[in-house]
């Protein structure tokens, strides 16, 4: 099969046509990662058994140095003959090794301890080693911006319209407090992931047979890769640590879905507050050569509505009839495209926040255009507090009468002697803020200082 | 990349690994599929351009002979150095053409009048072509399997529990009543499938500047690919006929999945109606040598776990803000896996209901199971027929006392006088029934015959 | 139990609130209504036995007027104490009707013949009574606005941001026709719903002891209640029914979900180009008293997210093992929250597009800040068509470093030698449209005028 | 409105027909118990002003009195005058406290702040005394069954085909595993819901203009309430907290819904290994009066196929444009329905599971079926061991002759001189097992034991 007759978009357009990309998911997320995997998981098997003198350490060194040897394209041949996975791997083990190590493979191992134990293995490692470096990397970027735009005045926004003002700093903070602790999250729920060896029905039926503590003899052979048994299984590791990483990826990747579309529309010909630098040859549209889009973070948000129902999938998967069915077993070997998809969005998202442009001319512009109105809530606050009553009615009145009036709203309420004669009574520092409603921010600048160092000292950043 | 290289299961392992289906998918939905799908396109706005003389005969020809040339390969070249795929595929056949050729190529078009028109091919040709030869043969088959066990007397089931009787064939014949339903769905949402050459906006603000009637001019071009417009459009085909299409093939996959839990449950250990025939090396278990499991059957219920929940991203891109944006560019590309999952399925389960082994002897062990019980609901409404009151209220508490006593219902019932009196009006022919429970069959082998008839006809098969 | 004490946002909130939706939507959504169809059903089974002479027209004449004394809080108090919901209905009838009208009442059927039966109906009527004049209504608001605005200049927008010229009419129009082909779509599954009277296994082996004919006997009693049967049925009638309806009603709601989200982010506060007008006394936000905001149009939105995932219940429900499993009656019960949620969004959003404001000030005003840019398509159209070579690219170039040099794109390429040469050619019409890029409209009026004549037709409005 | 006007099984059926039901769920899940938790939560911001000297504590304690005189009913009348929930339930306030007192409530607030700490509390105050209670008590009853059958004998089932033999004990500790998981998982998200008091975009503008450091202000009046602020947020609490809470319960509503189906297929006539006990009057089925139906299994399923896909819901409503959108507003009132779906279906299971019968006979007939061929694992596994070449594959091959020529595998094996020579060094132990299949059950009690010690001291039950 070549490159472009592939079917999965992931695998003739986003995977390989980017070296960098390629080189951090192949060696975990291909199915040639997934047969090293679970050859691994058989040599620890073997170890285990030269520990407890069941076989030499001479037939486990034999098994170990076999292992890299093994290809999936030979497991796949073998398997093309016997209609069986697993046993096609052992059948390659046997293919190198002495008839006497021979039968100490996969000795009283059922498949999915193989695969199972595999399988939570390299996600733990890509979590390990690919995804959260990469988390980190956006989240170092947005604490970049977060910090650098801590007092850039923007307006804030609810419901698309102007409400009161912000910084576009405070803005990203958010963001940085939301991958922050989606990095937590994902970081325990990887660490949860448990493999297994209690064979076919989950009761070490076999492994009795061979050694005198099976469930010891499960500990420690999974101990030999990092990982640890649930306290209970079946032919298969109870399905919710699974469920709950898989989770933390998809509800991750619905904040960076979030982050992409507010920054799509921050990027609106109207409001153009931020934008994405374009390569010099890039081409925007192919009939409008003016266009500049976001496609970009049209991607993220794409690639989120293509993976995000996938958690169905995973929800229905839970559902293993008695000590399992099999119907979990083409379904769950699409996990791999919801990381890839995952990491793409990750990588994409953080290569454009680096070189995201930001308008405080735009910024400055779009606050003017409601600096007036903005007043309404700080006034009615100030009214209420120094004794005005019912003063959200009357100022939501008073600015629906400026507006036919078209006069600021300060100016309306200084014209009504019930409410001016409270007005007077504000201190200087609060006038300041009714004549400029620039300042009416809140702790918007300390509150980003306070959760940017929060996350960085959280993450050791 | 290497196929073992791939992430999707699609791509290393269901469709490249046995040929025919190899064949069958690779010119649909592959991406070289689509590059050629998208070439053809670009060639029939150039046979629209000539037919209203905008460009001469001599450069359609010449256009027309250049596109098999362009390869997904070499548009992919130039897609990495402009970033844009259309205009990478424009500038592909830039490089084969004379330059006043070249400046027709594309004009006037928007990148999705392309796409959009070029997927709406591939996917009608693929359903024409392949999925529903495929699904007519699954019919055929359903049809062959309901006709031979018409009448092979079989316990229906409700709730798992044992009903009353009914035959194989009667069982088999829904699922021909539905897989015929749905291929009536599947055709006629195909069908409608819709292209477009309405420009950056819908609204031909580019082609009104070449043709007249730039409405017509649409019509005649997709005509030549025998395909219509909508009756409006934006920047893209309204998705409405991608989603009523992509719901045609996952309603039919609930059916699929359906009939294999059927056949999956009744392969059960202790019930063993049906069995899957194993080939003569394949290994059921890798520890236990002996398991004969129903792999097929429970591969496609996986395939319609990992399926069925991404109907969601066709609903999510239905959500296109104004006259596009572009969320819905890569997880429409993900639709390829759905169309390819579905057809793994219907050609696992073809052939495996081809050779479905039918335990008869094992059906009449389990009707013999629940042949007293059966007799309440007859018994019942004969009673209530020839007057008696409260019939199923009596019946329920016979049937209880009858258990308790480990009397036949029947017997119980001829103990009791007030319902004895009634049974003896009995016809002879109902009282064969009640003696004979497994002729108790309602219309079960005339209404088979009905139903396969009728799709027979339907479908012309 | 009392509103408030209610669970569902439906039943405290939603529905009882208003007295129009309450009595649009009781009459089939309610409980009382399912209870009432069921009755209705029963009936019409003894209308089949009194055609068929089993029982008298005086005994069917008895049992109809009964009918409607059946209430559901009747049947609830028997369920209580017999735990079947068919069985307590049957029951109730007994409480009125004579001893030998009594054995008449549901004889012969399952449980299902009379839920599947009465749920096609209200289902049937609720789509024929209310939700398609509804639709309609909505149609003919957008019908209204689109021929209304139909010259109305705006900016086309694509990724958000400005392509080339539409009018708001056009825009709309594209709702004209979506709406229109999803009632189409409604209409027609509304009317394939289907009933049954096919027995506990849908053998028809119950009527086989009473009727001669029972599949033609079925026809009948179905045909009473202006419905038909499936070709083929279980215990239940086949879900693909059921499945299609909720699809066509689902993927409406996507055509509303985005017709409200371009409706939200045009009443941006930078964009402005509509507004929904607001109530005297209506409170936009509890702290900013200044705050118009956009929350019908949000509200319908929000709507859709509690609604659209449910489809995949529907799609669960497919799956019944054998002749019928339970696991449907629960989760099927809330297929009337979908119906409902679907109304409320139409009637929501009917009733806000009816006061639609639109700022054709604010239309000309976005669109002036793009008149410059908007030149880049036409321009690169019209030097292809003359005879120029890489116009998109010369044209992409030019626009570039117009940017940069703060000049017109039409200015930069009067500067630019190769390219003016070719400009001179153009026609005096092309040329106005060089200068006036507000007549780059293309088709936009005439598409407009056309979409909406055709739905007009189509759904005779 | 009446109960059976209700359009939500859940208000109709499901919650009001059972007194227990309804007070456990009342006062959380109801609209009445939500403007509760909404008047507590003004209450406790009042608190706060009384600490800083903002207020007096007369007017406090006089707001505090004044909040159990609000009901839903009154505010939704406001509601109707002014369509603002909060601003109404201000109002109502206003009515019953003097003038000087009103001004301080809600003052600086915004709707959410509200809300969003209502919800919390809400939830949190579900789980600890109602969902986490009745959970516990499932796990009690699933550590009764466990532990009473650890040592009955049951067949080992995977793929439907028995395996090799567990206890019936060593099943339910399964899910004494993943139910003790569950509530951990539960009670852990509970507790990171989250409330706020940040103003309408987060930043404390209007709490600013009152209190010096509104932070510590916001952490105050949440103590009082025992919540907690998150790092960030906007006009609403991130969502991240609510979407993991939900995923708790949907990932343990997955583990409800698997013990059903597992228990449902036990129950089929055909295994016959447990029963649901039935109500002495209960009605199986309409037309069969002698049917046993497992409806509450059946029910667990089907309310679990209501709510998961629900989850796609909260995933869709962590996407909140900017500061806020309100299209989270209308879908999160739902989630109500998840939380009582998910008690309803662990009230259900665990009334069944507590009147589980065990037919211990029909476990050990089940088991005598396969007891012949259950020897293949631990014959190849022994043969391995003894130093047997390809043993898997022998037997795998033995196993098939035997079927062939009706005898026993051990006989056939016996038959073959290769292996009778290995098999002749097996210890006495070892041919034990062989002879006595029914002790080839490795850990399985144990290991029952072990879970269930575990899960009792994780839990303190």
């Amino acid at each position: 099969m070549q490159q472009f007759d592939a079917i999965s978009p992931i695998d003739y357009r986003y995977y390989p046509n980017n070296e960098k990309i390629f080189q951090q998911l192949q060696p975990y997320l291909s199915e040639n990662a997934l047969i090293e995997y679970m050859a691994m998981t058989e040599v620890a098997l073997i170890a285990g058994f030269a520990d407890e003198g069941i076989c030499s350490k001479e037939i486990f060194e034999e098994i170990k140095h076999t292992a890299p040897l093994i290809t999936a394209e030979q497991v796949y041949a073998e398997e093309k003959r016997i209609h069986h996975l697993v046993r096609a791997l052992v059948n390659c083990f046997g293919e190198y090794v002495s008839p006497e190590a021979k039968r100490f493979i996969h000795l009283s191992a059922t498949s999915h301890d193989i695969i199972c134990t595999a399988e939570a293995l390299r996600y733990q490692d890509i979590t390990q080693k690919v995804l959260l470096p990469k988390l980190l990397e956006l989240e170092k970027t947005l604490l970049y911006v977060a910090e650098k735009e801590k007092a850039t005045l923007q307006i804030g926004r609810t419901h698309g319209q102007h409400a009161v003002p912000i910084t576009f700093g405070f803005a990203i903070a958010e963001y940085v407090a939301r991958v922050g602790e989606r990095i937590h999250e994902i970081t325990a729920k990887a660490l949860q992931l448990r493999g297994q060896l209690s064979g076919a029905v989950g009761a070490y039926n076999a492994s009795s047979l061979i050694v005198k503590d099976p469930v010891a003899f499960e500990k420690n052979v999974l101990a030999k890769l990092n990982l640890k048994p649930a306290t209970h299984s079946t032919q298969i590791v109870v399905p919710e640590f699974m469920t709950d990483y898989v989770h933390s990826i998809i509800s991750c990747f619905g904040v960076l879905a979030n982050l992409a579309d507010d920054m799509r529309h921050l990027q609106r010909t109207e409001i153009g507050e931020v934008g994405e630098l374009f390569e010099e040859k890039q081409v925007g549209s192919s009939t409008m050569p003016h266009k500049k889009n976001p496609i970009h973070f049209e991607h993220v948000k794409s690639l989120y509505k293509a993976t995000m129902p996938r958690m169905m999938t995973l929800y229905l998967d839970q559902i293993s009839e008695h000590q399992r069915d099999l119907t979990n077993s083409a379904s769950s070997r699409f996990t791999t495209e919801i990381v890839a998809n995952f990491y793409l969005a990750i990588d994409r998202l953080t290569r454009t926040m680096k070189k995201l442009a930001v308008d405080k001319e735009a910024m400055q512009r779009n606050f003017a255009m409601s600096k007036e109105s903005i007043v309404a809530e700080p006034l009615y606050v100030l009214l209420s507090l120094h004794g005005c009553q019912d003063a959200h009615e009357k100022i939501r009145v008073a600015a629906e009468i400026a507006r036919l009036e078209k006069k600021s709203l300060l100016q309306k309420v200084r014209e009504m002697p019930e409410l001016l004669e409270v007005v007077v009574k504000f201190t200087p520092e609060q006038k300041q803020i009714l004549e400029n409603p620039e300042q009416y921010l809140g702790k918007a600048v300390e509150k980003t200082e306070e959760t940017c160092n929060y996350w960085r000292k959280e993450l050791g950043l």
